[in-house]
């Protein structure tokens, strides 16, 4: 052929919402996404952040989006402000593209990729006509998507700007002393509770003669590589596969068993070796 | 190209059921799609219909079968009756097709496409060889699902038939005094209460100088135009994305907090301006 | 052309765990396989396997994965030795793939197909660099999963093995004078109590002039072929579409009202006619 059509790879559009999944809202979003672009290849992270939990949301967001090749479009929908005047926001960030409301839900993407651009979307071109006060995820941040996937461009979309919202989530508390202040940021499908001491604060664990990891009323002294080689029973804390420290006991759930939740404060001392 | 074949975009098939998301179910009607259409694109509604609840079933699949592009195939498959004698049915409507069993699960479908064309599918050239009397999601209508993704055109599937089984679903009840009495007919993930009054029934709401809608023991007099401009804490009304009013505590679960379920009756009285 | 490059038809990896939906496990296994493997077709089965339950994995796996092509992957995780010296392997049977931990998730599946060849995945080369101790669904299962996806061959991945992990599962114990003991292996979504007992055991059942079902204080006299036959309020026995003998209540949960869990003993006692 003389004037070869540009082929381009079907894009990914990774959905991450507190939707559930019984309603009509998750399969709306993809009928959206696929009457604009056709050949979008979805993929559900998860529908089952609790609701209105930004917080939850950033962590998941966080833990998974470079799992995918990059420029994979990552639609994350937690919205208690849908309606209001909080904007959408694409991001773009380490080869990727985030595309969601402007409330904190990508704090963690911005702390971890420092130089992403963010953008207002101001461009109404791309949204369903007549969007609802409702459902931003199906009238607004779907067929954006989908327009991304085509190939429209970010700078397409809106201005760039330096004011989204960001909240501290990770960030735990170094005290005099070598003991470290944290809490619990997420208890996982299997009862594992993770605590927000990441892989690179834990050097002096690893290396350590010993150490005590206090939440509520339990003190942890052991230190798990794998889950299977621990004493079945007992509590041991792991680095978990997200980065973080995370308190554990093998085949049962820690947080039923220690009735541990999200929030609950942890305290890690170390003595040096 | 002399003789280019006809390229034939994949087709999409649309999945809503009561089977759960825990066993066999729904993996092994996939399994049959693709094995015999295997560029179809299948899509997850709901698996979360409650067992047998056809009319969760019909509210649903009216809520989205229109974000999906026209020619989708939606697969229905709610279906206490499998293996007695009714019928398995293939429904054309607004240039989508519908598969599933003849039980009512296609009511608000016909409702707002009257003009629907409806088969009984007789032809079980496309059924799997010896269907099963337990499951005719996988055995019957998923490989009928997949006969039209390959271009099977309905009409060799069956007769038009003009006898489905419907069952009124979303109608309210006009009042004399500018009351409506209707109910709650659905409870969303977020504890959302939708009601049967239609936004198109709703015009003298919008316009009314107050309002009072009944639900259990509680007056709501306020109406939203979105969540997050709700007071905290208090119920109001708002119109959802389906269309329907809806009741609804900013950032919590109506449902939990007024404890109201399915079936509730609700009424409205509205003073005009 | 002259030289037609080969088209490889996008294959199929099924993915059936008990990570959940919850978290990021699911995404990050799938991000992992789109990015080795961008036109695989995934395909979940289910991620509800009880925590750590390879029992209910192997029946699971075993009642669909025939109902995918020839040549599809199945890639199956249910893993609570991660990290330890259990085998990640491969199985070749009837012209499925299947991948995951040696631990007898695939035991239903090789006792099925008695010649199915097992390889012990030796070939680090496929793997993401560094896996970690605690996810090998992400770090080793899904790119292997991946690779065979892209076409590398199981030989490349490792030697035969003549001893996986296998346990007895269905076998039910057929006792004097007609009777038979068996147990509860699974209950439905629905409540449906399976049993081990075989639809190729029951042919006495079927022609049977009497029979008698007893599990916990209750017997069960009636045989239906349908769901929508039988008696409502009373339990009855059918053979379902997993080709087991299994306790239903019409329209309700035999589970439920029966108080029946699984592992719970049942026994069979059949009266020739």
């Amino acid at each position: 052929m003389d004037h070869p059509s540009k082929v381009v790879s079907p894009r990914i559009i990774t959905l991450l919402t507190d939707f559930g999944t019984e309603d009509y809202f998750v399969g709306a979003m993809k009928g959206v996404i696929l009457t604009r672009s056709p050949a979008a290849v979805i993929v559900d992270i998860t529908h089952a952040i609790p609701p209105q939990d930004v917080r939850t949301g950033t962590f998941m967001l966080s833990t998974v989006y470079d799992s995918f090749p990059a420029g994979s479009i990552h639609l994350a929908v937690v919205d208690p402000g849908v309606g209001s005047n909080r904007r959408p926001i694409l991001i773009e960030a380490a080869g990727h593209l985030f595309v969601g409301p402007d409330n904190g839900l990508f704090s963690m993407i911005l702390d971890r990729v420092p130089d992403g651009t963010v953008r207002h979307v101001t461009n109404t071109d791309y949204f369903l006509p007549n969007p609802s006060s409702t459902f931003h995820g199906r009238d607004i941040f779907a067929p954006v998507a989908a327009a991304l996937a085509q190939g429209v461009r970010p700078e397409e979309l809106g201005p760039i700007i330096q004011d989204p919202v960001r909240f501290g989530f990770a960030e735990c508390e170094s005290l005099m002393g070598g003991s470290m202040a944290g809490r619990i940021i997420h208890i996982d499908h299997f009862g594992n509770c993770v605590t927000n001491f990441a892989r690179d604060q834990l050097q002096p664990l690893l290396t350590a003669r010993s150490f005590c990891l206090r939440v509520k009323e339990y003190e942890v002294h052991q230190l798990s590589r794998t889950y299977s080689e621990a004493t079945a029973g007992e509590p041991f804390v792991i680095i978990g596969s997200a980065g973080f420290l995370e308190i554990s006991i093998r085949c049962s759930s820690a947080a039923r068993e220690l009735k541990i939740t999200v929030g609950d404060p942890v305290n890690l001392v170390v003595t040096e070796s």
